[in-house]
Order: structure tokens, then C-alpha cells, then sequence
């Protein structure tokens, strides 16, 4: 078993540990919440072991259809080892529906359905709000090459096939979603951070039932119930 | 000589009148000045006269050089005559060095030198603040198909190249512009809009002195006797 070492970095959600191996930390899962940027801020019980469980379930399952990821090893309810790897400073949103900021900047109907799933780049930068980048700004900027980032926008395509379609036989509707890409020591692209009800919007594909942050960003209540029945779904759907 | 007919569209700095043809309008440039999305207002003395025939020049360089325009004839001192196309609902920007908005929202430093020239689009809607997207975005929400934004953003890049080696002869840094362009009858893609102190970031290739709207915007001073500097300049490289 992997003893977590000195303490790298702690973020809003999670911190990260050092291990006896340098291309190897340990992230430990966080109840903390924040919304918009940290102004907003709180706690989700057991949110923490949701997420830990449910990305590293997510990350087999895409490993498994040929997505690289810095999965290694789940070590308790809140810890799993990771890859080292250097964080692509752009986070990666696909949309299948119009919702949140992309319904509010561009005036469109949360809910309105997009022909085809949008790829986003956000520059990763809180003094800066995250702002929208495009392609462009991303490759003259240098924060990623175009075959890079070409690679991540493919991966990014791949995760919304594998996951809207294991999601959409749990009665789940995959609205958007966050990602994170890291560059390992020999230059691979790989998927990192987490997908979580933190960094996914779920719909009930029913009900349309909202299953993720946004009942804690929108103050509507059974944040915790919401958690644990997209956790239960997730197992469920994979036999466990 | 076409007589301006009913008006048909007034805008922060333009008007635009029928004609007796349906597909030409007549464009007549005002001495107004707006920033901000309309948050600041003022005159600048001259500057109609500057833009409209400043525009027709650029207009007709750019004809020479293979871009397709809107540009028709130039009536007088504030009026000039142009195709009426299905103006795109996107701000065109291409960019040289970072300024304005874009170092704002990149925490770049004003004046920092691209690797090659960036085209940003903009979703021309003030209600919404004109708000930056992506590729992805035009393409999906229908405001110009794949074929059509390729088209735009080559054109743009020409423009860049045309006016920025033209400017650099008369001793001006092209730093930044923004294009509008139309379709035509027969769904030809050509630039429409203005070329002007209002619509392009125009820099002294010595002294870095801005002669441009940003006088305007910052309030620099100096307004009405930069837009005739840059005026006296274009007119002096076409030999007028």
C-alpha cells in the first residue's frame, strides 16, 4: 500500500501527496464545495468518496475503450494514486445540450439540444475567471501544439461517446462536462483530474432531474441525495 | 448620381438608406462615437468623413488584391454606395500583437508580439456584449456554415497581409481590426462593413503613438488629429 508523503498541493477539491516514486502522487478526494470561481462556498457530505469512486470508475471504463488516463491504483474511500503528470493549463468542455455559462453568455435556452457536441478550451486561471479561449489562443499562447491539442479535442469526443452511452442506459442524460488533460514524462497526452458530479452536468433522462453540482450552485436542495444516486446508478451500471 | 432613399437602419455609426436598386445601399458615416458596448458616447469632429473614405480606399486596395468587397462608389464626402448582403452575425478580429480586450482577458501585457496573427470571432449581439466563441460555436448555432467560415477567415488573413504591408510602408503597426462580412445575392462571401480609426488598433512604427479610437476609448486626447494623421498617411500611399 502507497503511503501519501508530503503534501504537493491542495486545491478547492482535492490535495495532492507526494509518493516514494517521482512519476507517482496520491489525490485525496475533498467534501469542500465551491461554485463560481470560489466566491461560493460550502460542504458536501460525502462527496469527497463519491467522487474518488466514481472517476476512478469512469477512468477504467475509458481506459478500457482505448482513452489513456493517470488512473494507477484506488487506495481507500478517498485516495488513489495517479500519474504525475504536467496539467495541460486548459480545461476541456464538451456540450451536448445547452447549459450554464454557454446557455448564459450566448443567450440560448438551457436545454436547447446542439447538432453536433461543442468542444470548449478554458484558460485554467482563477485571477482571470477561466476565460473562453479558442484554438487559436491556445496554440500561438503555447499553452498547448496544435497536434496536442487536436489529440485532446479527439480524446475529449471519445470520453462523451463512451460515457453518454454507458450514462444513457442508467437513465442518465450526459449534459456537459469538464475535462482535464496532463503530458506524462515521455510527452503522452492522458486524461487527468476527475469526472464527477462536480464537473458534469446529469440530467434524469426522464424527469431531467438535475444529478450534479448545479443543485448546490442553485441552491435546490438534496445536494448530498443527488451524489449518492448518480453513485448508485454508476455501480449499478457496471455490476457492482 | 444615386439619391439616398428611405432610411432604412440606424446604428452607433452608420446609417443606411435604400436605393432604387434592391441589392445596393447607400451608407452614410457619422461623427458619432460610442464605447464600451455604448457605455461612453461622444463626437469626434471629421471622423465620417475620415472613415468613409478611408473604408473605400482600404476597399478598393483590397479589390486589387483579390478580396471581394461590398464597396460600389463613393458619393460624396460621408456616402458611399455598397452591394447589400446578409451581414454574418460575427465580429471578425484578427490580431498581430496582444491589446484591448484580449490582453485584458489573458492577463497578457499590451503590445506582446504573436507568433502568427490569431482570428478571433465575436457574436455580434449587444445585448449579450458581443461575447467571444468559438469555431464550433458559428458552425453549430447556424451563423455561418464550416465552408463559409473558412472562406471568412482566409479573407481576413488576407486582409491582414494586404493592409499590414501597405500601413508598415506609411510607418503604422497594423495591431488589431475587426471585419464584418455579408453574403451576397448568389451566397458569395465578401467583406462588408468599415475599415477605419473605429475599427482597427493603428500604432506609430517609432514612437508606438496610438492613432486610432483607443484615444477615444482611453481618453488620450488628441482624437480628431490622429484619425487626420492616419487619413493624410493612407491617402499619401495611394499617391492621392
Amino acid at each position: 500500500m502507497v503511503e501519501p508523503g508530503a503534501l504537493l498541493y491542495e486545491g478547492k477539491a482535492k490535495k495532492v501527496y507526494a509518493t516514494p516514486s517521482p512519476d507517482r502522487v496520491v489525490v485525496e478526494y475533498k467534501d469542500d464545495a465551491t461554485a463560481f470561481n470560489g466566491q461560493k462556498r460550502g460542504t458536501i457530505e460525502g462527496k469527497g468518496a463519491v467522487n474518488n469512486r466514481m472517476s476512478n470508475l469512469f477512468f477504467r471504463l475509458l481506459e478500457a475503450h482505448g482513452v489513456p488516463t493517470h488512473f494507477v491504483e484506488e487506495l481507500s474511500e478517498r485516495r488513489t494514486v495517479v500519474r504525475r503528470v504536467d496539467i495541460v493549463p486548459v480545461e476541456v468542455v464538451v456540450r451536448n445540450l445547452a447549459a450554464g455559462s454557454m446557455a448564459a453568455r450566448l443567450g440560448i435556452p438551457e436545454g436547447t439540444a446542439l447538432r453536433r457536441p461543442i468542444v470548449e478550451f478554458y484558460y485554467k486561471n482563477d485571477e482571470l475567471g477561466d476565460p473562453l479561449v479558442t484554438p487559436d489562443h491556445v496554440e500561438v499562447l503555447g499553452w498547448a501544439s496544435a497536434e496536442e491539442l487536436e489529440e485532446i479535442r479527439r480524446l475529449a469526443l471519445r470520453v462523451n461517446e463512451v460515457l453518454g452511452e454507458f450514462l444513457a442506459a442508467q437513465n442518465v442524460r450526459l449534459v456537459d462536462f469538464k475535462l482535464e488533460f496532463g503530458r506524462t514524462g515521455d510527452g503522452r497526452i492522458v486524461l487527468a483530474d476527475e469526472i464527477s458530479p462536480d464537473t458534469c452536468r446529469f440530467w434524469d433522462l426522464k424527469t431531467g432531474e438535475k444529478l450534479d453540482k448545479d443543485r448546490f450552485r442553485r441552491d435546490l436542495g438534496g445536494v448530498e441525495q443527488a451524489y449518492q444516486e448518480m453513485m448508485r446508478r454508476v455501480e449499478g451500471g457496471l455490476g457492482r
